[in-house]
């Protein structure tokens, strides 16, 4: 074939008015709002169906590596190959930050003849959603330093305000800043910084809440930061969640798109998934489970960091299971978690692939431990050799457990179908899905749990710091609810670069944050990037429009 | 008639599909972009007619006072007064921010019986058009930094970057901050500080584009800081402006929405009118003209701001003349601009009348200085006494000046026939409309022609920090543009406690900048405040939503 980009692909496509998709998904066209032809927020409250009756398919993967690993591309061509195979199936994803698409080539839409469609459109500005997270997060901060400005009634500490303001860019000079400087007309001074949006507590709330009200509820709840008395300040206190959820309002709504084969897509939400949990809005997920026997959905990075959290958070605050998981895997990403650098990637290396396959093994042991059978989808690479292929095909039988070759980048569903069986067959037979812990199990323990048995590793250390945080959750009693772990997605430890499956390692935490509204604690390891930077010479400069709108260098 | 608020008069208000508003603004179906039932964008390529068969009626005021004068709502209710009199018209305005209807109650789309809608939309988040600009202006701001980061080939003085980031919101935290603290890895540190959106020189070029090649190259002019040699840096040096272009590709359509009558609205663009030159966007204007026989039209603030940037720069680049300007008066701004204080507006005062009304003497007698002949429009307040009316009314009659008695807030188009039907008198005559200078004239030459014709004072006064930028503009060759005032709305002067008519001042422009993206050299004079601030109890907290999504608290 061409060496046409995503871009290219993409704009080939057939794209359907999207009235045709809600109708083939069996929404109500009642239920739609356009934006344009091609793109529908859903009001979910015109949308029936009975959700438990939904199969969901989750979409995991090995530990990424900077080759790529094409886990959405798996995620919509598996949905495709069920299109397919004619089944009623619908597809829940993230939705991009639009930041990295400035920054470094690449997008969350897919690739190849696996996307979604407009795929433009998607990564740029999608339906405002993130705009209107940034607008309510930022909103909160400007209260805050109003608060402080106009005689600080509720005694706020502005060296504890823990609240910080959020931008959809990569801007590293915004990591750390001194605001409020000038003089008495221009606020309180005090240290804060941006993160980038997708980090934002109220996107984490948007991506669990159930509808607006819960919505409400759980913005009045997040800690903005604390007194003078080291009492924590709540949203609810500067009565402002009112106005917040006002200005998530159509945020809120599941975002309605079709693949490159016209199936049905709800993209909605995507939250951080080294800081926060990392999958799209349970609102879209269930309104998928309403409308189709079969949901796909992803989560973020590998089963040790996504999975973990869309298993213990997710699912648990949506009270739903996953019924089969797809690891996504590729013969390059294996080759790396066996010691290959990036540059020789192109090289075939049995070897390599040997040591680093033990990175596969853990995930599958993963899958297992939360009682969901996984398949292997062992993604398709143009420079992968047969020797290779068949090594990884072989260890996976020899593992008794399920694999697949896809090729859905290169043709789409039909190159999926045979992964789509063998999620059916494990569909076909009774899961026995469980949390790792119940959320009265102290937090230290929670934690113990996972980096014992999800991670792999010997054990936790709690800083100084983590430990007084600890006990000030417990005595605030805020610890009876899951934990979200903040660790690099590289490797199973929290050193991003002790790769393949190690071992007699201990996880350090160095902070732990009671995250009220999204209705979690934060649990901080390693050095997580709350706001990532450009790059030298940023994708930007390869972009452009012409006169009728077409855009070029996204892809 | 019962107390109803604007948003509770708005949401009894039948509201019809944007589609058929496109059927009766000649705009075909397919040139429509919906965003949700009732607003849409607008494809202008497919849009035709003759632009210069239409009327364009500016409507302008006296200087405004913190009482209010509902120049939006007189804009509104006399293109609804045109529809009831079955003429074909079409009113374009500008689209409000979104961060201070967060703060102070109070917004852009009329009021009363005189309002566009859907009210509740357009104040928010009105179709990703500002946040469309935030993300722009934004991303060139982290391109800055990033090119400062890594190795600065440009050799651009960190403490010369004169490019800010931009948030549409009211927070005088981030006035003035420190960026890139915190080492090597965050950016490198120097003073910032953030505008609130409708001030980025994005948002001027936006509205004085043609369309996307022409934003395209006013973008790449945009002068973002000087190196450390003094020589100019522009977007085009960076390279983005295909990337900042492509941002903006959908925000440069305007958007089409409607009155509570169903007269069709243009809402696009909404330039800060004391920094910038305050109109809706080129693009909607002549879009209007296109379609309609009489296009209403408004400017930021009063005939000397708002007016006259819309005759020296908008008509300019658009290359067309108001055909009628309309002054908007009121009895209260009369009377604060007579020396009386807010709290004493409810009384009677006839002598504080005839003292303030100078006022209105020089906004008339600046629209026939552009050649144009005006029309009062008295908005009527039910404090207004009939003894205080009469003196306005015969006041106009004895300077020869039309005048209408308007009652738009209460009665919407109904109550501004009579304003109409003036309007049509002066449209049915030659008017004379010349600009106030040509752009050939050295800048301080158009200036001094600027304060002593339009603001009546004496001259204008030059600190060395302007003359010096003056010097450096002519140097570059950039002074042959129109100047772009940045000034007080309250006074004719640059002191916003000279009310009435003062006479006897001087005007100190403090700096000269060249915008060359806008294509204008921005005279700053005064205090202008480009980022405003959250009073103590901000109208936020007086917002909520309920299950269903419907707003409350927003006016």
């Amino acid at each position: 074939m061409a060496h046409l980009t995503d871009q290219e692909i993409a704009a080939k496509a057939e794209i359907r008015p999207i009235q045709d998709i809600a109708d083939k998904a069996g929404i109500p066209q009642d239920a739609l709002e356009m934006y344009g032809k091609y793109k529908a927020k859903v009001d979910i409250h015109k949308v029936e169906g009975d959700e438990s009756k939904s199969k969901v398919v989750l979409v995991s993967a090995m530990n990424p590596t900077p080759a790529g690993e094409g886990k959405s591309t798996c995620t919509v061509g598996l949905a495709d190959a069920f299109n397919k195979l004619e089944k009623n199936v619908m597809v829940a994803l993230r939705e991009p930050a639009l930041g990295p698409v400035m920054g470094i080539k690449g997008g969350a839409t897919g690739g190849g003849h696996a996307q979604v469609l407009p795929m433009e459109e998607i990564n740029l500005h999608f339906n405002g959603d993130l705009h209107a997270i940034t607008t309510a997060n930022n909103a909160l901060a400007a209260f805050i330093d109003n608060h402080l400005h106009h005689g600080n009634k509720l005694n706020i500490d502005p060296r504890r305000v823990s609240w910080k303001r959020v931008m959809d860019m990569n801007d590293r000079a915004l990591r750390q800043i001194n605001v409020g400087l000038g003089g008495v007309t221009r606020g309180v001074p005090r240290e804060d910084g941006f993160d980038i949006t997708v980090a934002s507590e109220i996107m984490a709330v948007l991506c669990l809440a159930t509808d607006l009200i819960d919505l409400k509820k759980k913005i009045a709840n997040i800690i903005i930061g604390y007194t003078y008395d080291k009492e924590p300040v709540t949203v609810g206190q500067l009565e402002v969640e009112g106005a917040l959820a006002l200005l998530l309002k159509e945020a809120i709504k599941p975002n309605l798109v079709q693949t490159m084969e016209g199936t049905p897509a709800l993209i909605h939400g995507g939250p951080f998934a080294n800081i926060a949990h990392g999958c799209n809005s349970l609102i879209a997920t269930n309104t998928a489970r309403k409308l189709a026997d079969i949901v796909v959905t992803e989560c973020g990075f590998g089963s040790d960091l996504g999975g973990e959290k869309f298993m213990d958070i997710k699912a648990r605050k949506g009270n739903f299971a996953p019924d089969a998981i797809v690891l996504v895997a590729t013969i390059r990403a294996l080759k790396m978690n066996g010691g290959v650098a990036k540059s020789d990637l192109g090289e075939a290396n049995v070897e390599a692939l040997k040591a680093g396959i033990a990175n596969l093994e853990k995930h599958v042991e993963n899958a297992r431990k939360f009682g969901v059978e996984p398949v292997v989808a062992l993604n398709d690479f143009v420079t992968d050799t047969d020797e290779e292929r068949n090594f990884v095909l072989d260890w996976c039988k020899e593992q008794g457990v399920r694999v697949s070759l896809t090729k859905v980048w290169e043709h789409g569903g039909a190159g999926g179908t045979d992964l789509a069986e063998q999620v059916l067959e494990v569909l076909g037979q009774e899961q026995n899905f469980k949390h790792l812990y119940e959320t009265d199990l102290p937090i230290d323990q929670k934690i113990e749990k996972i980096v014992t048995e999800v991670y792999g590793g010997d054990g936790v250390i709690f800083t100084d710091k983590a430990k007084k945080q600890l006990a000030e959750i417990e005595r605030h009693g805020w610890a009876d609810v899951p934990v979200c772990m903040a660790k690099t997605q590289y490797s199973l430890s929290d050193d991003p670069s002790l790769l393949g499956r190690p071992s007699g390692f201990k996880v350090t935490v160095r902070e732990l944050i009671a995250k009220n509204g999204a209705g979690f604690v934060l649990a901080l390891t390693g050095d997580i990037m709350t706001m990532p930077g450009l790059p030298k010479v940023p994708s930007a400069v390869h972009m452009d429009v012409d006169a009728d709108g077409n855009s070029k260098g996204l892809f």
